[in-house]
């Protein structure tokens, strides 16, 4: 018998930088051209049916006239895409034109191209580098920073993946006034969530500012991507691989996931959450971490964004408090929800957790009463 | 406009221990007990439908004794189920049975099923640990250090993978027992080309005691699964994202990969590197790097392996040549060879180039030589 040692021990150095600003597209030839893909001459920009149009097509050609070869990978939009169904059909694609290590990946789009694309990035060639050009609020809010790539499967959301970081983020918030109404919303939900974690004063911001960010101010606009930044790096620079603090960016998400899917995704992301911080406020007010008052800020402030803040009648509750309660994270029949203190402040129930166990019954009442 | 940085600087420990040795199940369930896999109850057993019978419903008859939460995860055994197909079997099987993320995943089997497991490792839940237990001499020659994970794809071999570290490493020799010879020789192969690589001395062993491998003595089982991993893991400790060094150990593999796929894998991966190798060094002849002696020594022990030296009569010649010079790596009509300088030592062609270009027509000479 013998033993032998591998030794693995370094320091890897992750960092990126987001940029945010209004039309970045010529910032992004400028960067490359400055180094920040190394000497690699190949980019494959993956994007979604509804973006190649508006903002791929313009940065394959910049690519192209800037002297690089560069070819365009395309799905069919809609949150359903992100399988690995998918993420096979962009791989072969860059098989088949001959795409090897020596590439980068330029993900275009919403949270959906971000996480499939990262994704593919992380496995192709065992690792290349990628870079995104988020080009939604909700991807601003959400998928920035944290390194979160993965697709979804019949059998689970999320759960095949990798956490892997991306070179550079770009936040264009000229593209933000192309989202249908409804995705912006959509997108404000995770933002008021992000306030609601970490920032009265952010919060306060929002009540004020909310129709300047629905008319696309850019200061506005550009502020709140900001704010989203940081109140989301603060939580994830503490706890990289989700083992505790990260779970408070949940807010909202244990009702918010389980509705979303009952919808069969008629609702958007944004809307389904709306209605779970709803529902994790009413929580909230029952157990006297928040007072009635807040909670009916916090839900003025969702109406103002125009979104839902209560369920829909065509969710069957019996079937959503099922959903709830079957769940795999379910532990003797209880569901952990993260539960706000007043607004900005999350309660920490012991060390490193910062969900509070709620019974079927307790969640029943709440639900039947939305 | 802002830049916000995303500071992700840290030092990572990816270190583990390879554990080389006669019947290592017990010692895997004792290591789980003293907390190899920290806290985790669940045990994703994957193996394929040979190695089932053979060693894998033990380990997980061990574990479910210890009082673990085991299942079996079971493939079709071959080199053609590397693929991303059985990779989402698996996942698919896992997620059915209620595995999320605090599971670790046990490999037992031989370079496929380390590889194919180690990937879904890798991906499942944004990442697992997985803990490899090797039963052939091919993974213990090539796939214990490295960390190199991936499934094949219609269009590339090896393309779609991760980096990723196994918690630790069994060698258990008792298993080679019942590989066939076949499989034997073929794990011999790797190990001949890490004597050629690395060391004049290891090559003299293996000219003494290739008998005694074959036979399965244990002292001289043990002695080249040491060798192997010392060899592997001087080379790619030097090098571990492949940028350099590491081509080396792609000694043989250029003519061999080729035509392990001409002969549609009819040819085991270790026999048709036994073909690669004997091109190479007919390659190093001619430019002078090795006598004519150095070079019948090495397919005189390739040979002693019971592997083959020639290329088989039903290869086509030409369509192995297409095969070499239609390959993307292939640039100025030219193609990379590593090649060997005496035994036991690489040329060096310049720094960090250790592979020379070899044109079409002198490739062709050489095939049609054999």
């Amino acid at each position: 018998m013998s033993i032998f040692n591998v030794e693995l021990k370094k320091v890897v150095d992750d960092s990126y930088e987001i940029e945010i600003g209004f039309e970045l597209e010529d910032k992004l030839i400028t960067d490359l051209k400055n180094g920040l893909a190394g000497n690699i001459q190949k980019f494959a920009v993956v994007t979604d049916s509804i973006v190649k149009e508006l903002y791929a097509d313009k940065i394959l050609a910049k690519l192209t006239e800037a002297g690089y070869h560069a070819d365009l990978f395309v799905f069919e939009a809609g949150e359903k895409q992100k399988t690995r169904e998918t993420k096979e059909m962009v791989e072969d694609a860059m098989l088949a034109k001959g795409y090897r290590r020596d590439c980068c990946i330029i993900a275009v789009g919403g949270g959906v191209v971000t996480d499939l694309a990262g994704f593919v990035a992380g496995t192709f060639g065992r690792g290349v580098p990628f870079i995104n050009y988020a080009t939604t609020l909700l991807a601003a809010a959400d998928a920035s920073v944290g390194g979160k790539t993965a697709v979804d499967t019949p059998l689970a959301t999320n759960l095949i993946g990798l956490f892997n970081q991306p070179e550079k983020v770009y936040i264009d918030i000229a593209t933000w006034k192309t989202l249908p109404k409804r995705q912006l919303s959509s997108g404000l939900a995770e933002t008021i969530k992000h306030a609601c974690i970490a920032s009265r004063e952010f919060f306060d911001y929002l009540k004020e500012h909310i129709e300047d960010i629905q008319n696309i101010n850019q200061e506005a606009c550009e502020h709140i991507a900001d704010e989203n930044c940081r109140v989301k790096y603060q939580v994830v620079m503490k706890d990289e691989r989700e083992s505790g603090l990260r779970e408070i960016l949940n807010l909202g998400h244990t009702v918010g996931r389980a509705i979303e899917t009952v919808s069969d995704y008629k609702l958007l992301h944004g809307e389904a959450l709306s209605i779970g911080m709803v529902a994790e406020v009413k929580l909230a007010n029952k157990l006297g971490y928040m007072t009635k008052e807040e909670g009916e800020e916090v839900i003025s402030l969702l109406k103002q964004a125009n979104l839902p803040v209560a369920i829909p009648k065509y969710i069957d509750r019996e079937a959503l408090v099922k959903k709830l309660y079957t769940d795999k994270k379910v532990k003797n029949g209880q569901l952990r929800f993260v539960v706000q203190k007043g607004i900005g402040d999350i309660v920490e129930f012991s060390e490193g957790v910062f969900a509070t166990p709620v019974e079927e019954s307790e969640a029943r009442i709440i639900i039947y009463d939305m």
